[in-house]
């Protein structure tokens, strides 16, 4: 296996399994352990991983634990590795808060499955997927691009978030929702013991809707405990919703309620389309300047901008040795993003690819 | 077509549409009309009704127009036809209310599609579907065992409730699941004003439980003003519920948090499937008494017992013109059910089936 890139994956589960075994399928070298020895040994018979334990020559290293043991092993990999190291936890102001070291970015692939640990492991998992990361201020340009490159080498579109906007968002978007379904399903549940046909009654929407209440409780333990904040701050809001609705309904307030419903639909026709191919694109070459975060801030900023970015590299300029980030965007938004680029100070240059 | 069985379906959008479509491709001859002449002329050109109008020789008679108008058209149904009538409207107590007459029978069948009206009609929507019926004490015991044999016809399983628990039922099961739905959509809408890419980060679990915010709103609001009491009961428990999980997360109460979200998951898991065929089954015979409601009371009794009405049908026994209920049910609740019929006064005999 010489002359093959060479990771680490930390963790095999659903998520770690399917990293491993999609740069594995790529050609990597990967090396990765468990805390459950048994599944590292399947993983490594079914060839997601090709050696057991932490290859101290990899590029880069995976940690793909329990969100509560991710600081610690995001230290363990940068201490054993002279590589990279990233993490996918479901919650990251902690353990980006806790890790000061320029080779670490923070990352969150939003992926899944409803089937649980290495027997969902799918290399084509993050294929068309968003996948965050969090670089902050003490991320070094070079670890950002890099480990861009490599999210993007398994198919997944990179969002760039500061870890408390992240945390703030996955509470409204996955956390909040989470706990809704359960409560909901907590309710019927309990009404269905007065009436047992109640539960007979549940049709698709409810079906739809209650179903990321079959996910493994205990991953929410920690996750609420982690990310408790903003996930109070997102129920606050669900609940003063659900109130307003409420008064909406009790005084039939027609024109409020359809108001709120067309705005929901629209809405959510909007939501953005999974691994949809922009238009025609354009081509942004941005010199990376010679200050810390730079080329974080090119993704943050287009995140913040609502500019999808089709594809990313980092190419060293002729006339020096700094980077310049090429990136490719739908020439349908290229203005509205390079006139942020300016505005924070950067010198993009757009051509049009036909 | 003399010889056939005769129905009309007044309103021929997606769930009149599709009663016409079943019945016509069963070899029913189908009369039918819509407020809107267009759409009864395309019903007719694509064969799902025979005739235009309402046919007073019809049998049957299904009203599937707009909530609010419910009422009005099964009386007008009642007037112009000999025949029984049922409807389909999602909201039961108001029309039950409305309407005293031993021909008629409230219905409503837990099915639709994410396709709107005419365009949307499937003859086979409402195979495996849950369809409820609400008889009342002016339903005649000849117009539930008739109803209830059209709509077993179409594939679907009766459910026999009365119409007050019927509402509150599906206040629990949809009509808040679609609030919630829309207010989580505003919510994670309202926050992406601030940012972008909040909608980006969007992934499957999120895009399930606001599916149902994309149907059309405008029935919504006739239905909160049908069912505002139901509707605002539910909407009380499950702000209480989110209310009482806020405080589990904040205090970080662990064993508290772990037990909603393994109970909701339990219950999830226990959702009855749509479709499975039952074990064993137990033939239950049952003399239906010379009093009112007694056939439907049959039915009403196994919901409430949870008993899953396989099959169903009225006989006339020799000894006289009084009728026998034979009703199959799996032979595992079978002693659970004949209990409650016991219970209620009737005298049923139990077969089991090899």
């Amino acid at each position: 296996m010489s002359g093959s890139r060479r990771a680490n994956v930390l963790g095999l589960g659903l998520i770690g399994g399917s990293i491993a075994r999609a740069l594995s399928e790529r050609g990597w070298h990967v090396s990765g352990d468990d805390r459950d020895d048994g599944r590292a040994a399947t993983a490594q018979e079914r060839g997601y991983i090709a050696a057991l334990g932490v290859d101290p020559t990899a590029e880069i290293t995976f940690v793909a634990t329990p969100v509560l043991t991710v600081a610690d092993q995001v230290k363990r990999a940068l201490g054993e590795t002279s590589g990279l190291v990233t993490d996918v936890g479901s919650v990251k102001a902690a353990v980006v808060g806790a890790v000061d070291d320029p080779r670490f970015v923070g990352g969150h692939p939003m992926a899944g499955s409803e089937l649980e640990g290495l027997d969902g492991a799918d290399a084509t998992m993050f294929e068309g997927a968003v996948w965050v990361l969090t670089p902050s201020a003490s991320t070094a340009d070079e670890t950002f691009s890099a480990v861009a490159a490599v999210v993007v080498e398994l198919g997944a579109d990179v969002v760039a978030l500061p870890a408390d906007r992240h945390d703030q968002t996955v509470a409204v978007i996955s956390h909040v929702p989470h706990l809704t379904a359960a409560t909901l399903m907590g309710l019927a549940s309990e009404r269905a013991e007065e009436h047992a046909a109640l539960l007979r009654l549940a049709a698709g929407g409810f079906r739809d809707m209650t179903r990321i209440a079959s996910g493994q409780p205990n991953i929410w333990l920690d996750i609420c405990a982690e990310n408790r904040p903003a996930i109070l701050s997102a129920l606050d809001g669900l609940i003063a919703g659900l109130s307003a609705m409420r008064d909406v309904v009790d005084h039939d307030d027609r024109g409020e309620l359809l108001r709120r419903l067309a705005r929901a639909r629209d809405a959510r026709a909007n939501l953005p389309v999974r691994g949809t191919q922009p238009g025609e694109l354009a081509e942004v070459r941005i010199p990376i300047p010679d200050r810390p975060g730079a080329a974080a801030e090119v993704f943050t900023l287009a995140a913040e901008l609502g500019v999808n970015i089709a594809s990313f590299e980092v190419v060293h300029s002729v006339e020096g040795n700094r980077g310049v980030a090429v990136v490719l965007v739908d020439a349908k938004v290229v203005e509205l993003y390079r006139g942020g680029l300016m505005a924070r100070g950067y010198r993009p240059a757009v051509q049009r690819l036909s």
